[in-house]
């Protein structure tokens, strides 16, 4: 494969780069062929950190990296404020773009994203790995079974990490100009991504922010919830925040069914996840046991889900750059459902709490 | 033991009451001794069908149960509309009361039982039995542990079940007049005493509904949730249906620490059961895994919880009796608790979601 493989250059050397650079090396269809910084020695010392190969190109400009003929695709791990700038000069540019998350400041700024990625032919893709661990296929399996779990009725997710003070002082997260959405946009994308996920990528109808909601001094979001509501009766909460301690919940009830995971945005280990799955679960004849008991299901990868992220995009820029094959469109679609809701989350913490109707 | 032990008489044959009447069986300080029923055929049959013992009384009348000297105690598991009536009474006789959950209609009409109980100095309990399996105290250990667990930032519980179309049409639990608070009373009332548990009994300061309560045409409640709001930050939500699969969960999460369990109202299991204990958890170096990740912890006990309830109950009124103990206070203030919460989620939804505030 390594002559076909997709050629990525990233731009700006944040630390998930480090993680989606050994993802590039690990996956058998990408290789790394570039990367730049604003400083070149920057730049120089996370190649050689990161092994890249030694034909890889140094750039001290992202620019550069953009210009680059042997670069078919970046990887943009970029603070959000700067992700329509350079995603949509990289579209522009003709390269594929695999963008970190939150994909942008908000959904009109990411259709312009999306509209560059669309008129200059180029597949999109955010960055959200557990999307693509095996698990995650089987786990939409047993949601999708109508035996096993029925109909989707209440979801809850969580992600919350307990920030340390240098990073609620100094990191981007916490900086009203750069990842301006903070826990919202760094811990909540998932959850939001993991309920629309659940719902088959219904957008809900009522997004309504929890009281409570935490905010920095320069008005950045540490720590909120929300409500969100569908038409058929579902409703969904999530929480994230900066202030707790690691978790990262999945809660899916449905008519027959619940399925549990406290681990979905990153496993508890790489190569082995599991989930717990109840089915027609009910009480022994005292009510003093579970007859059946939910089960664990176990699920094992080679690659990390980072790697079979990068290995699924670059599937899709080699259809198009070696079959004609036009981008694919899910990508994109699920990423701006997202920031659709996240953006209805923040509105509704700006109003006060009150609910925020989303159109469909 | 077995002269010295406290002798039970259990008013109405709810399906409940086999469950405690086995309990009672079980518990090494608790007899069985009457039973009553408005049919006197009834309560013969439960008593023969539940192992009463050959000298246990049986019953035309509830009020013939209250009237028997060799009763100390009663376990009053009619429906909640009758609980005031009833416990009062028992209390007026003297008898010891453990009364099933919710433990009224409203928190003035509980006011009235605990009133009766003081003034006759017996012993009030609810029958929430979760709160005596050991793994509750266990688990309160992990959670009073400031290096573990920390200070609680987010609680979430979920109490649900798939009831049946008979149970949604014909049981007590749907029905205005007699389980009139539905899915809330009968599910919500142990979401909100784990969440009262984790917050070591503070009430919070509002409560506030969350769209989309499900009410059937009669006005009892088949499903809702609320979040719930301390001063210092802390927030919880809570979700609770008889429309969705069998699904019982504490998410607990402080700033050091996150605990998990899927089975806090009946375990899995009657004599081993388990909780998840996360402490400082993080990620590895290039986040793709955790370390630590979080433990399993098993805890086991001969009696079943119900026993344990049984049990604990028999010891309070066996101190009144034989060394003139007063009654113990805690069990009445956190069943009251749990009521004005449930009062507050039910006026918050009478008022359209909107926020209710609580005095402590």
């Amino acid at each position: 494969m390594a002559d076909a493989a997709i050629r990525f250059g990233i731009i700006g050397c944040a630390e998930i780069a480090r993680k989606v650079s050994r993802a590039i090396t690990l996956a058998p269809n990408a290789k790394l062929a570039a990367v730049g910084s604003r400083s070149y020695e920057k730049a120089a010392r996370f190649a050689a950190e990161n092994n890249f190969p030694s034909d890889a190109k140094i750039y001290g400009s992202y620019e550069a990296v953009l210009d680059d003929p042997n670069v078919d695709a970046v990887y943009v791990p970029l603070p959000t404020s700067l992700h329509v700038r350079w995603a949509v000069l990289a579209a522009q540019k003709k390269k594929h773009v695999l963008l970190e998350k939150p994909v942008a400041l908000n959904a009109v700024e990411f259709d312009a994203i999306v509209e560059a990625c669309e008129s200059n032919g180029v597949q999109f893709m955010d960055g959200t790995m557990w999307m693509h661990n095996p698990r995650t296929a089987k786990m939409k399996e047993f949601l999708s079974d109508n035996q096993r779990f029925g109909q989707p009725k209440s979801i809850q997710t969580i992600f919350t990490f307990a920030a340390d003070p240098d990073f609620l002082k100094n990191d981007i997260r916490v900086k009203p100009d750069l990842d301006a959405h903070g826990a919202l946009g760094d811990a909540g994308w998932y959850c939001i991504r993991s309920i629309l996920w659940v719902a088959d990528y219904e957008l809900p109808k009522t997004v309504i922010a929890l009281h409570g909601a935490v905010l920095n001094d320069a008005g950045v979001i540490l720590s909120c919830g929300a409500s969100l509501h569908w038409d058929d009766g579902k409703v969904a909460t999530f929480h994230c925040s900066f202030l707790s301690h690691l978790t990262m919940d999945i809660t899916a009830i449905g008519t027959k069914g619940t399925l549990h995971l406290h681990d979905f945005v990153v496993p508890f280990q790489e190569k082995e996840a599991s989930f717990s799955a109840g089915s027609e679960c009910w009480f022994n004849e005292l009510v003093s046991g579970w007859e059946p008991p939910p089960s664990k299901q176990i699920v094992t990868t080679d690659l990390p889900q980072e790697a079979l992220m990068v290995k699924e995009f670059s599937s899709l820029v080699e259809a198009i750059k070696v079959k004609g094959s036009k981008p694919e469109k899910k990508w994109p679609t699920i990423s701006r459902k997202t920031q659709l809701v996240l953006d209805a989350v923040k509105a509704s913490i700006e109003k006060g709490f009150e609910p925020v109707e989303l159109g469909n």
